[in-house]
């Protein structure tokens, strides 16, 4: 029996990686369309969504199952409550993956009125950060998790950046304040993004730690 | 033994009633502020957002509480495990009250420059929806959680309305975007919100019913 429960709890570290994988790779192509007003890149991105989201489901049910079949020890309980709460923040990682692409389509007809540096380095943090902590996850290394959630301010300061870039913008010239409120939205996703690495890497160490999570 | 935890399980339900209500008043109250454009109350609403969070994790240690200290029963398991999944709609709900919130106050310094009769109603919709959900949950009611599912279409028409409306008045007065962009952005919202509703009235599901969630 243990050999069986075994099997699936691998299975679901393998389904979880796989999850991992696809919203870095939505990420990433959304930050290519993003900067390229490649809008049809942005819709196979927005196309490609659905699959996130039907993963997402296939790894809850190897949670409930794993729960329902066994009586589980403590150590993969905890293994089994943090993936059903990480796969959440994957799900929504994935979402802004689409919506970022939803906004690359709705400027495309304007190209963009100023250089998207900090927008860009916000992008190439966020993806890191994402990455560091799907990898946080496979390694089950506390000490890198604790190391990411640390890095969010990085983020949250960028995104101070942009917006003050984005009012600059709008003071010097009004007609930019559909583009700014645009461009300030995909900052917000990104930082967004981070803040749900920051949960994975949180659920890494509620995974490895045995300790309630923080109030 | 099995009182106590028949005791734990009650508290869990009653915590997740208690934040049922605190986000069905947080929302209630951002659609004030909004509609007065009253940024004093939009403050506060922002600033009660933490409590919201902190609820939440009470609750997620609860659950994880009660799986780890007793060998739960497969009826139990489903309502642990729909109420760690239904607390990340829960909050998600309030961070929107929250973002509803921020636009309110974005928004404050100019009166709108129309009737948001769509908009109102979406809210008005939304909250329903939400409070239903929330219901259906207290009352263990599967066919009311089923009709929430199938009212979501009313929300969607709903925004594709607002979107109708606000891209109308774009055309009309080119100076309306940043405005109508913001109020794009509290109408995406509040869809958000409604989806969320649909989330919980879905856990109400799977907690009463016996089989895995649809993929």
């Amino acid at each position: 029996m243990r050999t069986k429960f075994d099997e699936q709890l691998n299975q679901l570290n393998q389904e979880l990686m796989h999850m991992g994988t696809m919203i870095e790779e939505q990420i990433q192509k959304a930050v290519v369309a993003f900067m390229k007003q490649d809008t049809e890149l942005a819709r196979i991105i927005m196309d490609n969504d659905t699959d996130v989201d039907r993963e997402e489901k296939k790894i809850e049910n190897i949670c409930f199952n794993l729960l329902m079949q066994q009586q589980p020890v403590a150590r993969d309980l905890r293994t089994i409550s943090a993936a059903m709460k990480m796969v959440t923040d994957m799900e929504r990682i994935g979402d802004h993956a689409a919506d970022i692409s939803e906004m690359t389509i709705l400027i495309a007809d304007n190209t963009y009125v100023k250089q998207l540096d900090h927008i860009q380095k916000m992008a190439s943090e966020t993806v890191q950060m994402l990455m560091k902590s799907i990898q946080a996850y496979v390694d089950k290394d506390m000490e890198a998790a604790k190391a990411i959630i640390k890095n969010d301010d990085v983020i949250d300061e960028l995104f101070l950046e942009v917006k003050k870039d984005l009012i600059a913008m709008i003071h010097a010239n009004a007609d930019c304040g559909e583009q700014a409120t645009d461009l300030l939205m995909v900052a917000k996703y990104f930082e967004r993004i981070g803040d749900h690495a920051t949960n994975i890497a949180e659920w890494v160490i509620f995974a490895l730690d045995d300790k309630n999570r923080e109030g």
